[in-house]
């Protein structure tokens, strides 16, 4: 686990002094003081991440992690274990929601098999941005056994870091993360009670569309397997090793490598929440490197960004995964830094000051 | 008053049977049912108002009214009047926030004097996208008499409505409006409070940033202006002449227009919400056309957004006007309308559909 310490030991403490200077380049420009509200809080916190006065949010990267999960074996959700595989092969063909958005905002898909539980069949795809990673043909079912070993989840996290350093190669300026994995849900439910301590029963949503039933037993079988696996609450390896998912172990490597390299990234929904919740427990300064691109309709979300204190993007009751709600913030940083960078101070336009 | 009586005679009711068709087009696509939330409710209205199954929305305009206040006399904003002049060649010049985030989203502006207190000095700007509309030198003190007289709120209505004529003649798919006017805050608080019923003390707030003592006194000045002019709370003409503002009925006429011609008007934050609120006044149909980009922090705004039942794009605590609230949600939309075209089918992708 040399790449994962060497990255979690490269983090600095989030920028403060760069982050206040940007709110006192914001108060000279022509625009009541504060009256961008959230634009502004994105515009400084971009500054301080990056390290640089003038940010450039060129070439932004959306890694969309497919990972299977044995929990399906219990019945946790309303779709079966096949569409795994089938939405790795609607996004190779470009027809689902985070290809419609992310074209629409400029940016790259990359899809990545973190553990898809079958050989999947690419003769015929184009696959300059697909990354074979693939861990195991799906986790273990967390309720009878461990979801994976330590070995895994450490080879899941570093993993994460691999494809970040990928595209440093090529140069990237933003990174999103989005997953699609049947039954991740549950993982990212056990991950945040255990994480937060928040009851399950206050996190648990629906999924994908389970029932009123289907999400008692979801709650159920997530209760039960936490007391039987029983990880400890401050350590990430052996909650992920334990109930974890390899997109989200992944996800965690990839929030860890970009924030070790000064790369906003930008959470996606509950799921990539849970990834964040680990990744700040092996290094706490991660946390304000965070921006949340959304808060989903599962209400485990909503625990994770309070318990982060993270103030989401947007508000759109999606519930997609995928990366989608993290691609739709794109504009919106985007224009936030062109803010900083493009209007006139007060000075330079002769307007007056308030009296 | 033909002009203004024909374009509210053209307005149809909101077409539901679009509406829903849309909303079966979306739940075929590849992804759980009602999963892309907010998004999905844009891209239906957006059929709806448009009548058509795949809307374009390549030519986008922000109109940026001006218009000075008389009641600036009472001393009811932190700036001074001046800054409506300066704010109109900082727009010229590029300068301002709306310019920035237009720039960025791909939307034309056009900056409309409708009222400015002075002569404009214009030689040496690019005047291509700038339109000389003054209907008088700011409007008069409604403290002390109306503030305009019924043929100039109609005449502003009007210009709202030749400004949408002109850009239909070049295609235009979609308008957002905005404004600049030094003390429209106390316009917008005065008939917001006159249309909904709210009183004054819930709806004002700080404008570009009063103190709490300024706060009290706009809010004296509000009631005491309502209970000199007493405008008919039904009638919007009474109530623009009496506490409106020259930029406030442009932008009613503007929405009034982009309504009857089908083209989805997007409002800014509280005072085009006050233009609305007239608007609705003169044809009650128009409510369910109408987009909200955001909801702004003053507090009025929000009350405006829940009487006309509107959910607003983006929360960002914002209050800059200009239309930069409206422009920040375009990408949204657009890619509501994207999500609608371009996402595979269930059977298209060969994906299994919930069990």
């Amino acid at each position: 686990m040399n790449k994962l310490n060497q990255a979690l030991a490269k983090i600095k403490p989030f920028d403060k002094k760069l982050y206040e200077q940007a709110q006192s380049r914001l108060d000279n420009l022509t625009k009541p003081i504060g009256s961008l509200g959230k634009l502004e809080q994105l515009a400084k916190q971009v500054v301080a991440i990056t390290g640089n006065q003038n940010p450039q949010l060129k070439k932004k990267v959306i890694f969309t992690l497919a990972g299977d999960h044995g929990i399906t074996e219990e019945k946790i959700s309303a779709y079966p274990k096949e569409v795994t595989p089938q939405m790795v092969y609607n996004f190779l063909r470009g027809g689902a929601g985070i290809n419609v958005i992310s074209k629409y905002v400029n940016a790259k898909v990359v899809i990545v098999d973190m553990g898809v539980a079958c050989d999947l069949e690419l003769v015929g795809y184009d696959l300059a941005n697909f990354r074979d990673k693939k861990v195991a043909y799906g986790t273990k079912n967390f309720r009878k056994e461990p979801a994976m070993t330590k070995e895994q989840a450490v080879k899941s996290l570093e993993t994460g870091i691999e494809l970040v350093e990928e595209q440093l190669a090529a140069g990237v300026d933003l990174i999103c993360i989005g997953e699609m994995g049947i039954g991740n849900t549950t993982s990212a439910s056990a991950i945040t009670s255990v994480a937060t301590g928040s009851p399950v029963e206050k996190i648990t949503g629906r999924g994908t569309g389970l029932d009123g039933s289907g999400l008692k037993h979801k709650i159920d079988i997530i209760n039960e397997s936490i007391k039987l696996r029983n990880p400890v609450k401050t350590d990430a390896l052996d909650i992920l090793s334990k109930i974890g998912g390899f997109e989200i172990a992944g996800m965690a490597g990839i929030i860890i490598a970009a924030v070790a390299n000064r790369i906003p990234i930008v959470l996606d929904g509950f799921i990539s929440g849970a990834s964040a919740l680990a990744a700040v427990l092996l290094n706490k300064e991660i946390k304000d490197y965070l921006i949340a691109g959304h808060c989903s309709v599962e209400p485990g979300h909503k625990i994770i960004l309070d318990y982060l204190s993270l103030n989401p993007v947007l508000n759109f009751d999606m519930r997609l995964g995928e990366g989608t709600g993290a691609a739709l913030s794109i504009p919106i940083i985007e224009t936030s830094v062109k803010i900083l960078q493009e209007m006139a101070t007060f000075d330079s336009a002769g307007v007056s000051r308030k009296s």
